[in-house]
């Protein structure tokens, strides 16, 4: 076997996985936390509430127009860590490769972690290496765990929702689940399509407040399936007014021509903010100041009238229920 | 497909990975912090450091005597936790599935997890899933996370340790390994081996002290290995004693057969105590009260003389050098 992949010996924990860490993980996320050499990574406690979430990334391909899944690795806890209210602090990676990837594509999914941590102040501070043989997985799947604090009084718990509350909606929709599947080349058409793939932490902080009822980040199922989400854990209901939802062009024409609805495309770089009517000016006036917001839209209101359901007032007047995709979405978006 | 497997659409954040969630994980995750049902769960804050921890799981056959790829990826993330000397309390998991994995399969593995949690008083608090198509994983990979509080002035880095500490096992070693080896069906021998698979936090929470220099627990690559790296880790030798080392027969004799080195086959309820010369008496005592350590043995000292090397002094008197393993050793054992 080619001596540049990965090996079943970098997985078995002898010199092979200490040259492995030593070399690319160490080399690209160095920091004083990573360099205490523990089996655990230790640091100071802090006043308040801490948040803690996890993902395992297994994106297809693993390279995409705006990003790749290193980055997304790293911007997908962020956004979990964000959309709970909490600054993101530190984060943990831990990597499944099968045996023959390339470790040159290994380099530059680990730098580009270490760039997107860098640039979102987030210390990755552990981190484990895994390999199983060939055929037995799909180049790399990586998981990262993000820990953040959370300040004063702010819970973003659904139940918080009442009737009324206005919902606002960061950006257009669809273009991470859309570039991917364009990106697999399984698309009849070529397109300019990006992923939005990006760390909302600098977006969403200035929001937070008591009078922000709920935030969600619309990935896997898009925003439709998390009001669904959203709506059955709260037993309240929501409207949306499909003129007012913010649209990108290239994935609209592209969604119609492919008979998908970009409400249940996937999102990594949107958050949908449920606010209180008399917050709800100020939450839009200060995502539109921020340049991953300046397309943020109110949408929609939660409403007490269709409890569990999610209803979208459609340009005819008509009105359409949304509801929680049963089947088979796009697989392996993120 | 068979209904009672997962499914693509399982991973595909639809109602099929909302109703899996619901079904499996939190019927048997279930704790307030998990009920919380944020993008990423929240707990408070306390005195003292946090040690934070990750690790992903391979192991190959899911199931094995003395455990399953569940309880071990508790055990393996709450012992990295204890011998940084830190009291475990959270965990996140994350699972990547194979479609077509049985879900009987997974709810025994979830329910082991929660199982060995329990016991262990460590919450898991965060989870994900995604689902890889078929052939393009194995089973079940599992990644869990772990954060624990550190008590006091503790500082388990390799750092601290001095020539003339003592080098303590609190038991024999490779019973893991070669019990997974058996599990494969790949030997010639039936054996009656068992993993020694268990949490250590129990055993080793007694000791925390800075008398204690450094503990480790040697997984993957053994006792050699592990010692291997804190001599590299310290610029700092170790020479231990063959005749010192506990042993168990049923893996001797076996791995004599075989051609293998218990000190390098891999442990998952082992640890290695580097300990003061004054505190290793009251060490050795504390391990051998607890059912984990009764076979706790003093094996040798920490050396100046021989910076960056393990050396073995032979029942014949000879030394021999243990290197780092540098080839393939046993793969996917945890």
């Amino acid at each position: 076997m080619d001596q540049d992949c990965i090996l079943m010996s970098h997985g078995a924990g002898g010199l092979k996985t200490y040259q492995l860490i030593k070399e690319i993980f160490h080399k690209h996320f160095a920091n004083p936390i990573l360099a205490q050499e523990l089996d655990a990574s230790l640091f100071p406690s802090a006043p308040g509430r801490w948040a803690m979430t996890t993902d395992s990334f297994v994106v297809k391909p693993l390279f995409f127009p705006g990003g790749d899944i290193g980055k997304l690795s790293v911007c997908g806890t962020v956004n979990d860590l964000a959309v709970s209210g909490a600054k993101p602090l530190y984060l943990t990676s831990s990597f499944i490769m099968e045996e023959g990837f390339p470790l040159i594509d290994l380099e530059k999914i680990v730098a580009s972690m270490a760039h997107t941590a860098r640039e979102a102040g987030i210390q990755i501070v552990a981190g484990d290496t895994k390999v199983v043989e060939k055929g037995s997985g799909d180049g790399i799947f990586i998981t990262t765990t993000g820990l953040g604090l959370v300040p004063g009084e702010i819970d973003y718990s659904p139940q918080h929702m009442r009737p009324g509350d206005k919902v606002i909606i960061s950006g257009p929709l669809g273009q991470h689940g859309l570039t991917i599947m364009a990106a697999r080349g399984s698309l009849p058409v070529s397109t300019s399509l990006v992923s939005d793939c990006a760390c909302l932490h600098e977006l969403l902080n200035p929001l937070h407040s008591p009078e922000i009822r709920c935030m969600r980040d619309p990935t896997r199922g898009g925003l439709a399936t998390t009001l669904n989400e959203l709506a059955l854990q709260s037993g309240l209901g929501f409207l949306l007014e499909e003129g007012a939802i913010p649209r990108d062009p290239a994935v609209e024409g592209l969604a119609d021509l492919l008979g998908l609805d970009s409400l249940y495309l996937a999102n990594e770089g949107k958050a949908v903010v449920i606010a209180s009517p008399q917050a709800a000016p100020r939450v839009l006036a200060q995502l539109r100041n921020h340049p991953l917001g300046r397309q943020a839209s109110l949408i929609g209101e939660v409403t007490g009238e269709t409890p569990g359901q999610v209803l979208l007032q459609t340009d005819l007047g008509t009105k359409r229920v949304l509801r929680m995709p049963a089947g088979e979405l796009l697989p392996r978006i993120c």
